[in-house]
């Protein structure tokens, strides 16, 4: 079983993470976290931030010359900005002096679609300041970077990830567009929008283009697909158990999403039985089904086709002309506060989806085949796949 | 925190569920379970299993005097077509030629959409009985009896909550359609597909009529409602603290389910930010929000406005005029297994999603406020309410 | 990874258990599992109650034709006493005449050592029946049947499980006294206290005696032993993933049980690091440990020799001749109320510890072998063995 | 609930930490860490890395201004000796030549007594090195510093905990000897031992003397007591949720404990039920207990008084003249490698011990109470003491 924790602050000294239960003799490599935090701040329509947010980035345990012990991995990822911080989010008691101007200053305008209000409710606070520092969207970094680490377990064992930005807003790739495969990730990163159809990328930027001269902003759609991933993940024997309903849970767990969706998703639901599931013929060699609107998975378990799951992501909250709020130092109407500028961070939540499936697959490939180290995992898989006799053979797509 | 388990094949003695961690003091009534495991049924497309299928219902434990005791509350479903099953699906060897025919033959024809395949590639089966016998939906019965006691709980809290039917197949309630309440609940009930809405549900009728004819079945969108619900269940300080993804998770875990939503969900991606989330504005005693886009829940935790959470349900798998699949004892293409002749389960669906939001609230409850009766949780969720301060109120919905 | 619920009263109609995440094709019979109920009344001491508590045994899910499906396994265990209670403890409320008298009369003098008063505090109550229903040792009989499932698991991988008694009050087992094997427990359970020493075992027929003449209890001491235990089980890696701390916590959760040893346990902490630990030699065609002081774990793991576990056990807190208290309805001193005449209840106790130690050392298979089947478990198994280098190969004890 | 991962090896960079689930408002003090991070250092017949071992500290996340912010709690504890584990211990790969000599030689002989050949068999490595760093002792520091945190919430709600050193080797405080209060902790602090009973004190240093002349080491037993626990914590309707349960896994899961007795624990076996139990009788204003046998838990909950565990600890494995092993490299019987010096650890496992058990105390706490601010979790308890009957009222001893 995998188990992680994430922790810290958007303006405190650094993003740390552990994850507890990888095997050993996984590779991890800084740069490759590195390039998956670079990627996460990919994207056209992103603000300022972004660009001098360098990740300074320590592995601080669990990983020996450049493979992973089996004890728990451990990150950190620093806040280049924290001089600037260290007073207004000191752990320990500063001057007073610190809190009336400035960023010190109290922040009493819950934004709209933002924690800040109910945080504030729930765990006693008069400002909104310890709420979004905890809820904003640098968090996810945390994510990624324990994400790269799943996903070089992952690759280690033949599986492999991709995601992509399926829409921006209401402009959407078209139905029965070719899905990207591993290798085209590179040509993905390049894109503005992370988007696999040239077109419709256009089409995107034109829209982000549109909002910021609006001064609005923009939502969209990720899809996250795995290659490699063999039939039998996850289980139908108890709700909790199934793999759809722990990536459901993973991908509604990031700032901002308010979709999910297995295969064809709400599409299916609008569909005919006949012409909504994926019929199994005589292959070559092995079962093939004629199709994947499934998304992968039946009985939530993977059926070896390709993982394919979704993410839909409201626009960004902090919208540049302002919403509507109200002072709660003075019980008086006020715009809402204004923290940063970014148009869309769609292709970002592709990354980090891509992290959260990563780790969910991880955990489940883990409790289906054991194992304290790559070899152990590997070989029980292989002989998992070996065992399964040849009538009921069907073929793993590969990535 | 709440822990639950089910346990029971579809043609076997009997379903059963524990629940544990239900504090002391819930009214639990025998009535009640059976009206919820009745409503399960409910739905015009339902076929013959849903009328003979009597639900023989008893409380072995954890309930004394029509009251919980705090200790775990023990359910049993008895089903009444066991007579017929005792050797099939008897836990004791039988003799091998009840495997010859009839009910005992091997079921060598995977069915599409269905868990047959990989279940038998996971656990190793040459047929697909005990596949299917736990993958049925028949074991969502278990769940919506313990459901039921978490919604009695809730109640006692003055948290209320309903379900309806958003859409079926292609045909959907219109956009700004009124929300139902829970005085609805009666009326929805009693309308053949529980919708709400008695023009789209004359519609709703036609369609199934339609498909019916055609030999197909259909899918659909459910939605649940939860009234009453203070603010702060769930948290933004770890991904697998935020409402929606507990609530993604338990929904995309019940069967059949491909996608899920919060609030206007997918909808919402299609918004630009000014028109995407809830402004706040100062009203009579309390700040108010304008509008309910984002179904009750910002930053991962409930607002304390309605909770509002979405259900896509696919096509039912066993189509009248069968899908392809390939004979495993053969391995010869052949037509699927037909068990059952429902065109449409999407009504029970919306029992079976407001059951696991009952859950999922109710540990949400559980965890913030503690108690180990209703009276303490009570006092403490009072006791919450009233310490927030004047500044920061906003009115809790009720129902 | 296996969950495990249990739920019933002790005049409950009947006790349930649920057993998550046990692999399919492990052989489960009644007969096994009614074998185990039986050995739990054994032992000198104990009183009428274990003579008339017949247990009807029913197998409600996850067993067909012999074998798990990989689905939960659900039991039922029925009170045969259940007609004399069905008012007292019935789930639905009854007339309040009931509580008049005898069996339905408020338990208001809550026994020193049980949970009574406290159960009271914390739950709301004002009798200590609710309490008391579920606090009872009766429940171990659910875990009992629980623990048949795992042992039979685990004989499938070679791991057979023993218990003894090696305590009762002040008499105990001699130290370096031969450790009972696998092929012992028919003459262990003829044995009037389950103790595999003659002649400590009379002088505890002599004790138990003793204590009954002077109406007095006694408490005492039970190993249990595992043969068979591959090395590698738990980790040092996290102190909630030591395999030791897990037993631990198994046993100490056992009722009655106040102190809990792996190993020599105590007698180690008084030794000198020279005479403490297990020396490693040269054998034949592996390395060898000279001893088997650390009861079978280092560093929190199995090492491959027999794991040796201790639990000790109170004496029972019903004492014939009553112990203060205070009736809580009239706030005056007053005798405690007594339920029951057994004199020790440490067999039994020996057979709950097998039954925790049989669950927590599969828990811990699966957490590194995996497998939805004992044939994937079991390659896995083997696999790893096969995979340890010769010049890292030690020798696994069987039993 | 709390949940909390540490990680970190025991020459590698740092430790890490993090404490998922504290509620807002807890006063978190670098100082007060790091003053339990010394205590964890104190004790007779510590050797030289004690001294050398400075605890660099820092505050990563969930803490501002002195107060968490109910966000994780994340902590580093830095290792002054990484530079000269830079290339040994280097995340990223090194040059070959490392391996060659010194710290960076492989460790081939593993150590009897230590996680060391369970550990490479387990895990699949060629040497003990990636074993030994993290099964080291030195993880405890992160845990003692996640203690620290716990026991500052506690102390907010009036429980206080104090860890005592009842046994050195053989030396042994006597029966009946007075507990150390809360107010006792700097006097424990400075005795060499930490044990409250002066003579025994001088003993046990004449024993560690005599052991150090010896070479050899020594175990002993600790002892940790919380004052201010309310009744109710745990419960008894499910064996994993005994507080009992709990505290023995946890303490069983700190290195080298081979043994965990409650309130008299194995003593309490060898008495007679009469003699055994903590009789009620009727106090000034309140239901009092005449004797404190069952170490403050009945039932699996905390009854009021105070709650008292024990650890037993086995003598240092590291024996100066060292244990005899076989050199995996060649085959041969070797001598263990002797990696440290101390004598005895005793003093520092009770500090140990402490923290885990303000661990499970505080998730306790949370469980039955609830509260995301220290304020709310306050009246929460204070509201459920106010509610307990009159009539069932029992003194909460404070310390």
């Amino acid at each position: 079983m995998l188990r992680w924790l994430t922790a810290g602050e958007s303006h405190g000294p650094e993003l740390l993470a552990i994850l507890e239960g990888l095997p050993a003799g996984v590779p991890v490599s800084l740069d490759d976290i590195r390039a998956d935090l670079a990627r996460r701040k990919l994207g056209y329509g992103r603000g300022a931030r972004m660009k001098f947010e360098a990740d300074e980035l320590n592995l601080s345990g669990g990983v020996r010359h450049g493979l992973s012990m089996g004890s728990p991995v451990a990150l950190r990822i620093g806040n280049t900005e924290w001089p600037k911080w260290t007073q207004v989010m000191s752990p320990e008691p500063v001057d007073p002096s610190v809190f009336e101007t400035g960023r010190g200053a109290a922040l009493t305008r819950p934004r709209p679609g933002h924690a800040d209000l109910v945080g504030m409710q729930k765990y006693g606070f008069d400002e909104a300041r310890p709420v979004l520092e905890r809820a904003s969207a640098r968090e996810t970094a945390a994510r990624v970077a324990l994400g790269a680490v799943a996903r070089s377990f992952l690759a280690e064992l033949g599986i492999r990830l991709v995601s992509h930005t399926l829409a921006i807003g209401p402009v959407r790739v078209p139905d029965g567009a070719p899905l990207p495969r591993p290798d085209d990730v590179a040509a993905l990163d390049a894109d503005p929008l992370r988007c696999f159809d040239p077109v419709t990328s256009e089409r995107m930027v034109a829209e982000v283009d549109d909002a910021h001269k609006e001064g609005d902003t923009l939502g969209g759609v990720v899809e996250v697909l795995a290659y490699g991933v063999p039939p039998g993940l996850g289980s139908y024997v108890h709700g909790d158990r199934r793999l759809d309903a722990r990536l459901a849970g993973a991908l509604m767990g990031i700032q901002a999403i308010k979709g999910v969706e297995v295969g064809d998703g709400f599409e299916t639901t609008r569909r005919r039985g006949s012409a909504a599931h994926d019929e199994l013929v005589v292959g070559d060699d092995s079962i093939e089904r004629v199709s994947d609107r499934a998304g992968g998975t039946e009985g939530g378990m993977s059926t070896g086709t390709v993982l394919r799951v979704r993410a839909g992501m409201k626009p960004i909250a902090t919208v540049p002309h302002s919403l509507r709020t109200v002072d709660v130092s003075t019980g008086e109407a006020a715009a809402a506060h204004h923290q940063r500028s970014d148009v869309c961070a769609v292709p970002a939540a592709g990354v980090v989806a891509e992290a959260m499936v990563a780790l969910v697959v991880a955990d489940a490939v883990l409790e289906k085949f054991g194992g304290d180290s790559v070899a152990e995992t590997k070989r029980n898989l292989e002989g998992y796949l070996a065992a399964i006799p040849e009538a009921l053979r069907t073929a793993t797509i590969e990535g």
